[in-house]
């Protein structure tokens, strides 16, 4: 290993010893003391490395190096801090580390930046303990309100606002003015998938994170004596579902790239072996970098389970439930981290997310880009999640040249 | 109504009352104390119409009318008076109902009959108690072994051999020599279908009881991240058992009667919204009267699982736990049915049962037949259970006249 992968996976393992879980994995869940702990480390690091740091009131961590020349121009790069219970090492805290090493290595190198950077460590992301998600980039995009979470509580009863005033952090009475000085934000993640790993590349440059439509489709046949009732005579449930879950999933496949559909819940009512089924709830999960795809493909589909409802002679019901946009990245960064790939050799690919990340909350507020690396296996939020060393290095080296241009030149 | 109507609703009212739950229905489990005050009113009933009353030694009670001419050719009618929990008020006791009626009114009518008359108020066909059905039948067929439930205990925790000797009953040391009298077997059910009633005829008689064979089928493809996993590099389980679960009911669709298949049970891992389903577990009930087609019908579902889990990359795992042969029901019996319903006028049709009976345990000792009645809306184990008065007295008539038939004629 040279000296950037040590440096890298070093630091990966130093911190992920802040909510090391015995159950496996690391546990980091927002505002417990595991999170306090992670946060206090970074803090400590960032100051011994020369950064000046501050937290925000509700706990996001700021690393800062001014700018000499144009210190109201703020470079940001980081990523989130807590993780799902027995998490992996990368997601998430791998983007803090990277953004921490680019920007030493670029202080060292080439003295203090023309342009401000900053590191941010997000309180939150994951929505694992309490349930609301991107709180830390919501927060300073100035999108998330204190009344958001003032009802919330965890899966022990144990209220937000109380956890994060056990933390240290307190509302204030009047939200603060949104930033305006951030012209750049970059997120460097695990991919979280495996087309990186499949295609033998070290980076993705990420052009859209996808929008999301989320049903819940619902069956309602007849419930029947499985003997004594005859084909003809039935309302099977399950067996429109089957039918309408086949076309779906059959015409996804065809769709292809970068359309995807997950039928992932399946429940059928009785649910025993020898009664035909009264009814049946499943899941659609349909996501594309397109919104007016998105639309297309949804009402296909819809217009299709319609069609075979009426044919099997069931009830349909289709309910919505999560309706997000997709979310194109900046060009101007995006061509900033391509151009930097080629210069320096580094195996990319232009791609987009199909997961959700902070920088689709930024996006909106500030030009954003993120930097994939790969997932062996596709596999994270699982104790399994690994990234080899010269991945996490191309990662870190992608980022440094990006942030150096970004940064440094006039 | 008439006479026999009103007899028949007061009856099923009057033994509905030894179980009747304050949740619904009747709740009537083996050995309970509802059953015991059941099978003690029914032997009181015997006695004053003139029955000679017995138990066997698990419980299975008996009454008697002695034949005059073959004593020792006995014509047996009846079924079990155990229910579900919160069952109906024809399932089982409409049966004993009405073999006391049908031997009460030839006796009446024509005194004593040439061969013995008995009916018979089976001990337990449910299995909703303990695990093991038809115990009542199984034991006057000789095929039931105190070995088969002596381990077994209901869902309390509570032994069968001590619920049985606290209902007063004991297994003898030496096993009974099995009954060589019974030349034939006659029980009159409710359908717990809907053919007849959409057919609309008072009584089905029963030509066989349908094959059954149930099997559990195991999907294993690979659980992956709904957004991140492009549709080419899925192996989605659920994906790949709706392909199977729509061939394999439109398969039996088309095949039709006596053919049924039915997927009862569907359950998916890990059967969250977003994630590429890992693992898919489905039931396959297929039921048919003649066993070469339900070996064909087995063989070409299998056959094609088979194909499309290749097809999909998929593993696949086919379990087969249950396989029963169809029931054939005797000839001769089926023809003095026949020949009753079209010489009293009784609307019926010859037609196969698609659910388990006690006559499939009796058929394999004695020449055994059923008849049907209608069940409203094909409903049964449920308190919702109906049959029309003159469909009850239908079927009464009908097993009646079969009675005089077998019993008083040379």
């Amino acid at each position: 290993m040279d000296k950037i992968q040590t440096e890298t996976v070093r630091l990966v393992e130093w911190l992920s010893q802040f909510g090391n879980d015995p159950a496996g994995g690391v546990s980091r869940l927002l505002y417990s003391k595991e999170w306090t702990a992670a946060q206090q480390a970074l803090e400590q690091y960032m100051q011994e490395e020369g950064f000046s740091t501050y937290y925000d009131e509700i706990g996001n961590l700021y690393g800062r190096l001014e700018g000499s020349q144009y210190p109201d121009q703020t470079i940001m790069s980081g990523s989130h801090v807590d993780t799902v219970r027995n998490g992996g090492k990368y997601d998430g805290q791998y983007g803090i580390i990277a953004a921490l090493m680019a920007m030493r290595t670029l202080k060292q190198q080439y003295g203090q930046p023309l342009r401000t950077l900053e590191v941010v460590s997000f309180a939150e992301e994951e929505g694992s303990r309490f349930p609301y998600a991107f709180w830390g980039s919501k927060n300073l995009a100035g999108v998330a309100k204190k009344e958001d979470v003032q009802g919330i509580a965890d899966f022990n009863g144990f209220p937000f606002t109380k956890a994060m005033e056990q933390a240290g952090f307190r509302f204030r009475d009047e939200p603060a003015e949104p930033r305006t000085d951030i012209t750049a934000f970059v997120e460097l993640h695990i991919e979280q998938g495996s087309v990186l790993e499949h295609e033998g590349l070290s980076v993705g440059v990420v052009h859209s994170i996808v929008g999301q439509r989320r049903f819940t489709v619902e069956i309602a046949g007849e419930a029947n004596h499985a003997g004594t009732t005859p084909m003809g005579y039935r309302k099977d449930a399950v067996h429109a579902a089957s039918r309408m879950i086949k076309q779906i999933l059959d015409l996804a496949q065809e769709h292809g790239d970068p359309l995807v559909t997950t039928v992932g819940k399946i429940e059928v009512k009785p649910n025993v072996v020898n009664v035909v089924p009264g009814k049946a709830l499943f899941t659609l999960d349909i996501r594309h970098t397109d919104k007016a795809e998105l639309i297309r493909f949804t009402d296909e589909v819809t217009e299709l389970m319609q069609l075979t409802a009426s044919t099997s002679g069931v009830e349909l019901k289709i309910d919505m439930w999560m309706d997000e946009d997709p979310v194109p990245m900046d060009r101007r960064i995006l061509d900033v981290l391509e151009r930097q790939c080629k210069e320096h050799n580094i195996p990319f690919k232009l791609m987009h997310s199909g997961a959700g990340h902070d920088s689709q909350i930024m996006a909106k507020f500030v030009p954003t880009a993120m930097l994939f690396v790969p997932s062996r296996n596709g596999i994270s939020h699982n104790p399994e999640e690994y990234t080899r060393p010269e991945h996490l290095a191309d990662g870190v080296q992608a980022l440094t040249h990006a942030l150096y241009e970004l940064a440094y030149q006039a």
